[in-house]
C-alpha cells in the first residue's frame, strides 16, 4: 500500500494526504479524520507516516551498498554507522550486489523493516535509464532516500557528492603542468562517478591539445597482479606513457608495480596519481599521490541532512564537495 | 518472552517445549496443544519457533561485526553475504562497535527483526568472563548463533575457527630454522584470536630456548605511520631484531617501512611475516610473506553449517581450519 492507495481510498489528493501526515494546518478537520481513518483501517504505519503522526519509530536507518568488501564502500559504511549511532540511530546494512534484481529485493527488505530512512552508498545505484531507477522513486514515496556519490532529481531524494569531475580535471592539469604530455587514464568502472572522473581527464587533455589514452580493466577490483599485467602488455605493444591517472588506488598501485618491473624510476620516469586516498596509498614505496574525496566529511553531511529531514521534513537536496590532491612521492614537484 | 516463559506458562519443562517445536513424536497430543496454545496466545513466533511449526520465515540472517571498515571483517561479510544469497537468504548487518552495551543493543535489534540465524564475525565477541557472554547465550535460546573466529561452548552456538595458534607457532619456527633468533612479535589486539596467535609465538620461542620480544601497538588499526614510528623508537632505544612476526598485515607493512627508513635490506637484514594475507600483502616491495587464514573456506563452512542447522536442527558444533603460510619476498628461503 502506497501513499497513492491512501489518497484513492480517502478520496483526496496525494498532496492532501501529505499535508495530513506532515501536520499541516491547511486541512479541514473532516478531511484530516478521513485520511487518518483509512490509515488506521489498513494498519498502514510505515515510519515516514508514523513520524508525521508522532508515533514511535524504531530509530533505524537502512544502508545499502553493492559490495561491503570494497575499501571505499566499507569505509563509508563505517563512518555512517558511527555518525548515526551518535544521533541514537541504529543501522541495518544490506549488501545488494550489482544486479538490478538483487537491488530491488534488498531495498524491499529494508522497507519491510520499517526503517526511518535509507542510504544508498556508492555511485553505481543510479542508472542511465529512468525506468531502472523507478524502484528508488517508489521507495522515496514513503521513506527519505539519501544518495552518497549518486544524484537523482526526485522528491524525497537527497544527494551528497564529491566533485569527481573537477578533481580529476585538476589533477590531470597539474601533471601536464609538470611537463608530462603522454598520460594514460586507467579505470575499471563506468558508474555515475566513474563517468565523471573520466570526463575530467578527457577535458583536461583536450584543453591542452593532447591526445587522450584510455585503458579499461575488466577484472576483479582487487586483482592488482592482473592490472599490472595489463599495463605490461601495453608496454610490450609499444604504447608509451610517462604519466598515469588511475580511477582507484588499486589501479595506481598496479602502475607502481609496472614501473618496478620495468626498472623505471618513480616519479622521474613515470608519475602516478591514484583516487580515494585509501590505506593503500601509504603501502607502496614511494607513497602514492592520491585524490582525497573527503569521504568522512561527505558522510557527516549526509547524516546531518538526514537528521534534518527526519526532524523537519526538510533538508538540502544536493551538495557537492571538492576533492583534494594529496601530494606524496609518485608525482614531481611543480 | 523466552522459551523459559513458555515452559512456565504451559506448565511443562523447557525440554518439552523444545520437543514440541522440533516436531518430536515423544509428546502427548494434549501437552503439544497446551504449548501451542501458549505460543499462540502470546503471539510469540520468532523464526526458530516458526520453523519448527512449519510457518514461513523471512529467510534473513543477521550478521554482526564490530567495525565494517576493518579489512578482514569487511572481507568476511562479503563472503558470507554472497554465500547466503546463493542459499536464497538475505543478510542484515549490524555494526556493533567494540563496547558491550552497543553489542547487546545490536543483537537485540537483530532478534527484533526475527532473523533465522545470527553470525558474529570476529574473535572480539567472546569475552573471558562468562557473565559478559550471557547476552549471546540468551539469544541462542531462540536463534542459532554462529561464531566466526570465536568459540563458546553452549547449546545452539556453533564455531568455525582458524587455528591461529599453530599457524603462528609454525611460522615462527620456520623463521628460527632460517637462522634468525632475535624475533619481535608485533601485535595490536588481545582478542580471543589475538591471544592464541601470541601464545603460538611464545611457545615457538620457548621451545627453541630463545628470548621472546613483544611490542603492543595501542593506536588505530590503520595508522601504519604510527606503527612505523613505534618500531623506529625501539631502534633508537637500542632494541635490535632481525625478524618480525606481525599479528596483522598492517603491522607487517610498518616493519617494511621501518626497514626502508633505516636502509635495511629485506629479507637479508630483516625478515617479516604478516597475518591475514590481505590485499596489503601485495602492495609493498618486496611483497609480504603472510599467513592465510582461509577466510573464504571458513565462511563457506559456516554458511553450510548454518544451513544444516536451519534444515535439520543439527550442525557440526566446532570446526577448526589450518592456516597456510604464503611465502613471498619478505622471508628467506630455507
Amino acid at each position: 500500500m502506497t501513499i497513492y492507495d491512501i489518497s484513492e481510498k480517502a478520496g483526496v489528493s496525494i498532496a492532501t494526504v501529505s499535508r495530513v501526515l506532515n501536520g499541516s494546518a491547511n486541512v479541514s478537520e473532516e478531511t484530516r479524520q478521513r485520511v487518518l481513518d483509512v490509515i488506521e483501517k489498513y494498519e498502514y504505519t510505515p515510519n515516514a507516516f508514523a513520524r508525521g503522526l508522532g508515533l514511535n519509530t524504531m530509530r533505524t536507518i537502512g544502508i545499502m551498498c553493492a559490495d561491503s568488501s570494497d575499501l571505499y564502500l566499507a569505509k563509508a559504511i563505517y563512518y555512517l554507522e558511527r555518525q548515526l549511532r551518535e544521533n541514537d540511530y541504529r543501522c541495518i546494512l544490506c549488501c545488494s550486489g550489482y544486479e538490478l534484481d538483487t537491488r530491488r529485493e534488498s531495498l524491499d527488505l529494508l522497507l519491510q523493516q520499517k526503517v526511518d530512512g535509507i542510504i544508498l552508498v556508492g555511485s553505481n545505484y543510479i542508472y542511465g535509464q529512468a525506468a531502472q531507477n523507478k524502484y528508488i522513486l517508489d521507495a522515496a514515496l514513503t521513506t527519505p532516500i539519501m544518495l552518497l556519490n549518486g544524484a537523482l532529481d526526485a522528491p524525497n531524494v537527497y544527494s551528497v557528492l564529491c566533485d569527481d569531475y573537477t578533481s580529476v580535471q585538476e589533477a590531470t592539469g597539474r601533471m601536464i603542468a609538470s611537463g608530462i604530455h603522454d598520460i594514460l587514464y586507467f579505470y575499471n568502472s563506468d558508474s555515475y562517478s566513474g563517468k565523471r572522473k573520466r570526463s575530467g581527464y578527457l577535458n583536461a587533455m583536450e584543453t591542452h591539445g593532447l591526445e587522450p589514452m584510455q585503458e579499461f580493466f575488466a577484472g576483479n577490483h582487487e586483482d592488482i597482479s592482473g592490472m599490472t599485467e595489463q599495463l605490461l602488455r601495453l608496454h610490450q605493444n609499444g604504447q608509451a606513457f610517462h604519466g598515469l591517472i588511475a580511477a582507484d588506488d588499486t589501479l595506481a598501485l598496479a602502475a607502481v608495480k609496472y614501473a618496478q618491473t620495468l626498472g623505471m624510476q618513480i616519479p622521474d620516469d613515470l608519475s602516478v596519481i591514484g583516487y580515494n586516498n585509501s590505506i593503500l596509498a601509504q603501502c607502496c614505496h614511494p607513497e602514492l599521490t592520491s585524490i582525497d574525496n573527503k569521504l568522512e566529511a561527505l558522510c557527516q553531511h549526509l547524516t546531518d541532512t538526514l537528521m534534518d529531514v527526519l526532524t523537519d521534513n526538510y533538508g538540502i537536496k544536493n551538495t557537492m564537495f571538492s576533492g583534494d590532491l594529496i601530494l606524496r612521492g609518485t608525482t614531481k614537484a611543480l
